[in-house]
């Protein structure tokens, strides 16, 4: 099988540095174009990334020249795909001219993840969203996917078997966030050191209304789930790893093991067609008082590629201030499991379903 | 007027210090005894304690020999007041011992709080509660009164005003505690590093128990308030500080700028009383998006003696996913106003109620 | 005796902000005018400064206007002394032209620095320096003093009493610098959690010649000091205090013993004539074997106002790999005793001697 | 080719997990038993490890009981090979015991590393070294083979190529050292976070007395290298990775060229026999101005087997204040390439010298 010719869009930020790790060496995509802010086309990626993730840049990507984001030079390289890691600012535009001109593109970006015929995919929660696509199709050439925000992935993975076995009335979330999810230059070490900053812009909002079309059902257009859902989302001095403290009231009465049985068990369509980045459980449990830990569990998933893509759950209790309350601890990887990663897992669902 | 001689037993730890440092130049106490654990007996606290607060050891408490922690040593100097801050394993027994002498002990302990003759008492939230010894005293010449768990004495006044005005029906509480509540030695930095802990032994029963023996009321013997709460503990990589996330459901609706004023214009018995460690607002309100934050508001509070005792509140939002729902964040400085400052403003309002 | 009343250019940065405070209630000197970059212009300090160092923003500097760093503004509101903590690219221009126009000018940027008429000055250590503005006179209306970079502040202190004493022939430096030295913005956190980074752009180079002059005579013109100076320097993971690792070849021989005794028994012009920020006590020797450390010695300094601006040095050993090798670990406070605050010590020693 | 059964003494610990993971799927070793301190014999290792390093604990090694430090159950379980991680108040007495009972065993304890009859070896510096045993076998049925101290070694090996080529007169190092070199509990978090301590104890004295034995020759006894050397050790808040300032005098002159020319040039007896856990490259030269960093380069070292395993070394420096004068910084993983990995590396040059 030939593999398909992808761009990265956004290359050189933290977000576009994991999907060049994940894709330097994948078994369906090759990474043709790899673009990013104007002053760096036309140099080679290894000149200018600052690169910061495990591991050394790959070999086979240091000497490709960053090309500007534009159609002719997708449709010169002979790309197929194409991943967004775009800076919000200019993501809605190019995401769509690139759609537009026929191309796929998968995005983590907000710019489009609410549009009304845009599916906003976890693959193991709500592949079936995917049907979305047709409506678009009525309207452009190409498509667009999305991801979607790092603290709503594993918050999501980690109700929706719950909601599936017992329904799920009201949530309320806390989080704990890693400074990566505010970019390599977001959070100045002055801020951050012996310090939390208890806020984190637009991500409340966020978290609170993806959700709910993630957790909803596509019938002529996305029916949003009815939950009740709050958060309170805060930064914390750790690299890598969002930590969410969560709350909440099922509808059919669950017991702490009901719902660790139920985690434990749940796979998703990713698992089932074995796709390449999907690990083998989507939820990892674990049974030490203290665990997870965003240092020590950040990096779960087997196989190997499927590294930080497993989300971990711990401290799994009953909530008595609640009527049928559950409180548990959640950690995930919030530039794998809830960007990059996330999206390629996407795209991998895509070409399994024959549409790329 | 001649000052109480005061001892302070566990005066090496960190919570021990706190207390050398606040009461090394108070207007109504004056240091007589430094006791530590048997092997610093006999030496000077200037030559064993590890100093690690702001600024350096007061002069007038280096050259203090250790004494161990006997009545008699007690009665030979005098003392009329008894600080613990003694480790959990030996303060029962020691704590009992000496108000059977006829000492009044003032604890940070957790070992009588909880006792049904023992006041666990926040002086702005629950000076009546004072009126317990009266039982006590009517077993034993002296008195114990307890001050509550570092994170349930910010949580206990923030709710303290809400409760009051509109009735608190369920409250859920997510911590980020800082690394001081665990002691110099408790978290090792390979532990915390780029890393959290998403558990605290015990102290999410201990927050959950004393918040409803505090908002409670006694006649007769502790009534417990009726509230429905909550608690997950989590420990983060800050210095000192504890910030907590609060959830709540009122009785009656409150709006945002309702709870604020309320918060704002609270006042209890010490500020009526002008205790020396009185901070003029128990509760300061930030109002800037991203506050308050442990290493910049930690040490909030007025006048100068009162540093580290206000607790600071931010982000106060309607919380929609909670009918009648509010949350906001909370700060308070874990080992002067949740431990050290809080008993020794306890002590003032003894004194000023002539119970010593 | 009236205020001398004074203008902050660069008010807003962190140098700024020891500055703010440092001036807020000072005896001499009052703030008259606060300049920053031209987006500020025409709003009050308090709403755009973001105010990070220890206690809050001074009430009394909170309604000022910011104004634009013109020669015009500052003759309006009757200012006569100018203290620059500007952005190095446009330092140069400025504070050229402030002089020009009559004002005298006390800089902590290196634009100046190594101008041969200007004097580089450590008010303990090379007062007599001043002298140089003679020849600034001439030429135009007022004149610059610079003070050196943070890094060298504590080395040339440390040195002097050792050079005066023995002569130094060589020296090595190893620095551990903190953060704040690179600005608010400087390092991103994703840059040294968990990280150190051994390379400070232009330090070592500055280093090396600033000490050469302060160290130096000046008779008709600076006669730089005659020692070989090496040194390399490197960021670490602390918010505020420099430290340096020093090894030394003496010419005369001398014990630690001896070092140690000179250091303690250092006092400068500003001791001799009380200058109000001037530390009692110029190096605190710590005799603990793991001192100085930085969280816990950076604020050394007595009185209350020269708090950060004694240095301290401990660790002070005979190093046997050099001839009369001598080597020690110092500490200062990066940006008040290494920017600000002996800004302000430069200031009062030219008032002291009717300069201004 | 049947492996060759190994012990690990000190299982539990930084070292010691290092080992066991290392050691866990090696092609030439097989972990036949693994030993802790007499309160965790009878467990099982998966039970009552505190597994903290990257990946998880390996499957294999999980239920195997530990055992205690005897003879009767090496011999019991058909040992040949003892890797001792002991802490240093036992090491001496058991490392002798099990030699005299025939062991080989590899030390990274200091014990016995000055012992006239033993070996300090890195073999890529001096395997030749190991020559030493035959006055050992004379003594006894086993030997004892050890390796430096974690900051020795990545010294050791960038001096080396210098030494041999340049001639060394006079060294000067400054290290930035890792809070895991003090072991798990070894620095509180209270201790380090925004701060440093400028102390680690005997690390000095051994860093000094170890360079010169294992620079020196072995002809009838250790004869100790001719150089000059002084050390001042630092501790400092990043979790792996111990980085070196080196200030150093070379006999012959050499360029900065001539010394990256050298190193990057070196090999050793390991990369000539192509020993297993043998980096291809045991000095890695990076040229940005501001590498080595303990985060991103700790873990050099190519292939996969060998990662940590190679140290790193950046910004080679004229340095002017010395005669012939060359300054460099280098980083080497203190827990690999500083410990565990240098043992196994000893343990394979053994073998494959049929010393084993």
């Amino acid at each position: 099988m030939d593999k398909i010719k992808v761009a990265i869009l956004g290359a050189t930020g933290m977000v576009g540095q994991r999907y060049v790790r994940l894709l330097s060496n994948h078994p369906w995509f090759d990474i043709s174009v790899l673009s990013a802010s104007s002053s760096s086309v036309g140099k080679k990626y290894g000149e200018i990334v600052k690169w910061i993730i495990e591991d050394e840049i790959p070999e086979n990507v240091k000497d490709i020249t960053i090309l500007p984001a534009e159609v002719e030079e997708m449709k010169k390289e002979g790309v197929e795909l194409i991943f967004s890691a775009l800076p919000s600012e200019v993501a809605y535009d190019i995401e769509l001219k690139m759609a537009e001109a026929g191309f796929t593109v998968v995005s983590d970006t907000s710019a489009h993840r609410m549009d009304p015929d845009v599916p906003l995919v976890i693959p193991e929660v709500n592949s079936d969203h995917i049907i979305a696509i047709e409506e678009q199709k009525r309207k452009r050439k190409g498509i667009i996917v999305t991801g979607p925000n790092c603290t709503t992935i594993g918050l999501a993975i980690s109700l929706k078997p719950i909601h599936d076995e017992f329904g799920i009335k009201r949530v309320l979330v806390s989080t704990m966030q890693a400074l990566s999810g505010a970019g390599y230059f977001g959070v100045p070490s002055m801020a951050i050191l012996d310090n939390l900053i208890p806020y984190i812009k637009n991500e409340e909002e966020k978290v609170t209304k993806e959700i709910l079309k993630i957790l909803g059902k596509y019938e002529n257009g996305f029916k949003f789930a009815n939950i009740k859902i709050g958060a309170s989302c805060h930064r914390v001095c750790v690299l890598d790893g969002h930590t969410e403290v969560v709350f909440l009231e099922t509808i059919k009465k669950a017991t702490p093991e009901d719902i660790k049985y139920c985690m434990k068990n749940f796979k998703g369509e990713p698992q089932l067609l074995s796709l390449p980045t999907a690990p083998l459980q989507p939820i990892i449990i674990r049974e030490e008082p203290d665990r997870p830990q965003p240092r020590i569990d950040r990096l779960s998933g087997k196989p190997e590629r499927a590294k930080g893509m497993a989300i971990v759950v711990g401290r799994i209790r009953e909530e008595l201030a609640l009527d049928n309350g559950i409180k548990y601890i959640l950690l995930s990887h919030n530039t794998i499991r809830g960007a990059a990663g996330n999206a390629i897992l996407i795209a991998e669902l895509l070409k399994a379903k024959n549409i790329i």
